[in-house]
């Protein structure tokens, strides 16, 4: 497949004319070729006025027509084959490994959804059958299924440039629910992205889809970004990114005449709460772990661990020196892009001025382009006292906070904001107290990890990628797992309808049998 | 049980000291005795403070627990007796049988709930079991249930002075996802709130819960509403009422620090569709039908047919004199306040002086206190030309909009903002045209109905009591049926954790089969 640097605008491929942009090797910092002109507002236009005109006949397809379409998606990203990787590895500077890992977890996310789809429990059919001799009055009959809200933004993320990128959990989840999407990819890997699009706007052909389906667009500035999610006809958002882009895409979908929901993750340090006893049987062992979960992908995971709250016990030397001589082991790793390498090096340098804080280790340096991973520590007090502590700094850094005292403890995490995970470390003389926690954790984050880390997210049924604000902008939704549908759709009713109106699955032939469906008489 | 005018700060009861408000006999215009102390912001602090502090035990009570103390607020509302009915009838205008049946609404909304805890069905329960030997990685074991998002306001009604107010809907479903809740009192029936209030209040005592799983606040002005809307501790706001107030609302969630959902029920003119087909067979069936729609309960439903469009066809004479003739004959009726009725009087005026609208007919005159049924007709042209014909009159009133071909009617309904519901009339012979319309109604409504009307909201599993936007604040969630608890749940997950620490219902023993839990093996 040649990559154009051109617009997909439905089966359209045109070229953008505004400011070009181009992918950089991320081990070098140079351009890769070719430039990809930016889309212009009548391009996103077109790509909208397509979406809107496709979005009552694509919905209206079957699940199982929706299910083969994700499927082809799939098989269509991995016939790219090699060229696929190979880019997103010159455009990421992630490792062949992880690359294939993450193409593979891509085609898994597509198929899952396919799955939902067959199995048809995300539709929450409803049916309250009539009551005619019911008094004082006779109840109709009501069914009740979810169809989907209307043309979805999807926002490539940096960090994850197949897996939350252009055929990512967003787009796979708003295709399923019967969605258009339109996306703007990251500036971060153009090139993969209109190799993934490709794949999508062929799988809209070879199924026979209406083209306003998918459209990908570019921009090198904010604009496309923002009157996408202003246009009237975009009806709710998918986001991965940073917070101060995750929060202007809320203030301007709250201030549309129709306000939307945006769903957007953005921000989250992961804390890692280590209880008294298994410190003290294996602080050792858990500091290793750390900086294992710590330096996976350059830490440029939004689960990687930024913050280690300790309640300290006879394990916490042992605890620091293993975290210190394994961290000091560790090679630096290439960044996704210059510009994050950049920004990591500042949080790295703030931290190492800031008086309140203490380096425990740094890694291995590396060149310009590469993040050197680092531990920092300090007390309950001053993590309590200085606010600029508790933000994220993206990549493998982070920060052990020392509590002397369990009131210290649940003032640290009482002081956090919203978060994607929160991981206990705890032995069994531990878990009185770690219950006595729980609640907290719970809502603090989205999800709970015991004597693990948030690293390592699941594409399962029972994940929850997401967590109350700032983590992310709606603590009620998962970005990841075949949850994350739901995002993407609403509830309708149907009373006293003839069966020869209502759509197949709310029929009583089709309706599914009283395990995915509730036929109540109230 | 006597009524004091005061303020029920979970089990403490006080008198407000800021400026008072009285209840006030609909039917006069009269004081209704004691005065309300509005509530000081130190007050809303209070509320605030003990829902926080609530929060974690009483969403860790058990689900049957939380069952029994919904059945009981139910016992306690029955017990107080004719005095609650009649202090309702006096502050509403609403005739006896109406109350009592609002009575029974509410009663019965309550046991709903209880039942919907019993069933379990609401927590999701998702069991992803651990694959220690898959390759690459091995799976660990992730569980997910729902668990209440924290304090939640609701703010009472004036319409639905039981269903929808201090123990309606919104306090029912909250309480069931374990939310505290505090309610802010609509002005217009202060009496019945302290007299449900109560009810609530003992049931908390009754029930040995946590005190400030309840509050109850009065406020003559906007302070206490607005301030209970932005504080911190409040994670959810439940609302019926202008779109004015619910836009406010929405505004201020979505500037706070931390944004929060807003459930906010507004605006809805509920059009009525009616198809040639049906107009021919029996078009004055449907004009008699419709006038006894409208006048329901002085028209003061949200569901109030506003809006009948007809595609018009040989039985549109026989509708409009079959209206004409049934309104004519309509009794005037008591609005809930004297100031919704001159609001009524003002929008009728309104419509009377449009040169573009023409009088059919109107009801029987009333007095001061009483709203007279009117219905008005236009065509389409004007009413896609003025955009002041979209908007909701509140009370007995009703535009035709006459649409001479089947692309006028498509480019009237096109027009319409986001609806509680959309109602059709058609026969057999016009499925064909209507099944074209189902998928624009879709995107129009949340509530689709088949030669029926609006009003009559089923509490019941499939109802869908919401809508797109101004309709809802979000047309993701219903207000009236099983499925309004969803509102106000969030998902998290346990990783890995301990069956010495996994909530009971996420252990093996107690996890329900696949019907109600997923277990997967992707």
């Amino acid at each position: 497949m040649t990559i154009t640097g051109e617009l997909l605008i439905g089966l359209e491929n045109r070229r953008g004319g505004n400011s070009q942009l181009w992918g950089v090797e991320a081990t070098s910092g140079e351009r890769l070729q070719p430039g990809f002109g930016g889309a212009e507002l009548g391009d996103l236009e077109d790509a909208c006025a397509l979406a809107a005109s496709s979005f009552d006949a694509y919905r209206e397809t079957t699940p199982d027509d929706r299910a083969r379409f994700l499927e082809r998606i799939a098989d269509n990203i991995l016939a790219i084959g090699d060229e696929l990787i190979e880019r997103c590895m010159a455009e990421s500077g992630l490792p062949r490994a992880r690359v294939e890992g993450e193409r593979g977890r891509t085609v898994g996310q597509l198929r899952l959804f396919a799955s939902v789809l067959r199995d048809g429990g995300y539709l929450d059919i409803r049916i309250d059958k009539a009551l005619p001799e019911r008094t004082p009055a006779p109840r109709p009959d009501i069914r009740l299924r979810h169809i989907g809200l209307g043309p979805v933004a999807v926002f490539g993320a940096s960090n994850f440039p197949l897996a939350f990128s252009v055929a990512g959990g967003d787009t796979a989840s708003a295709l399923a629910a019967g969605c258009p999407v339109i996306v703007k990819a990251h500036s971060a890997h153009p090139g993969t992205s209109e190799l993934v699009g490709r794949a999508v706007q062929n799988a809209v052909r070879d199924c026979g889809l209406p083209e306003g389906v998918f459209s990908l667009l570019f921009d090198s500035g904010r604009q496309i970004s923002q009157a996408l999610v202003a246009d009237h006809r975009i009806k709710a958002v998918g986001f991965t990114g940073s917070r101060g882009a995750g929060t202007a895409f809320m203030q301007i979908a709250a201030s549309r005449p129709e306000p939307i929901p945006v769903y957007a993750e953005m921000s989250s340090i992961n804390p890692v709460v280590v209880f008294p006893k298994a410190l003290a049987a294996r602080g050792g062992e858990i500091g290793r772990d750390l900086v294992a979960a710590l330096t996976l992908g350059a830490g440029q995971f939004c689960t990687n661990p930024g913050l280690v709250i300790v309640l300290e016990d006879s394990g916490y030397a042992a605890f620091t020196a293993s975290l210190a001589d394994t961290l000091k082991q560790s090679q630096a790793a290439t960044m996704l892009t210059p510009g994050i390498c950049k920004s990591y090096r500042d949080g790295i340098e703030a931290l190492e001025a800031n008086p309140f804080v203490k380096m425990i280790a740094k890694g291995a340096p590396g060149n310009n382009f590469q993040g050197q991973a680092a531990a920092f520590e300090t007390d309950a007090a001053n993590f309590l006292a200085h606010k600029e502590l508790h933000e994220e700094v993206f990549g493998a850094a982070t920060l052990v906070v020392r509590c002397a005292t369990v009131g210290e403890l649940r003032a640290v995490v009482s002081a956090l904001e919203g978060q994607l995970t929160i991981s206990m470390h705890a032995d069994e003389g531990d878990y009185e107290e770690a219950r006595r926690f729980i609640p907290l954790f719970e809502r603090k984050a989205g999800r709970l990890i015991l004597n693990g880390f948030g690293t390592g997210v699941e594409v399962c049924h029972a994940m929850v990628h997401g967590g109350p604000f700032p983590a992310t902008s709606d603590s009620r939704a998962t970005s990841v797992g075949s949850l994350a549908i739901a995002r993407f759709l609403r509830p309708v009713s149907y009373q006293s309808f003839s069966s020869k109106l209502l759509a197949a699955e709310l029929t009583e032939e089709n309706s599914c049998d009283s395990q995915c469906g509730r036929d109540s008489e109230l």
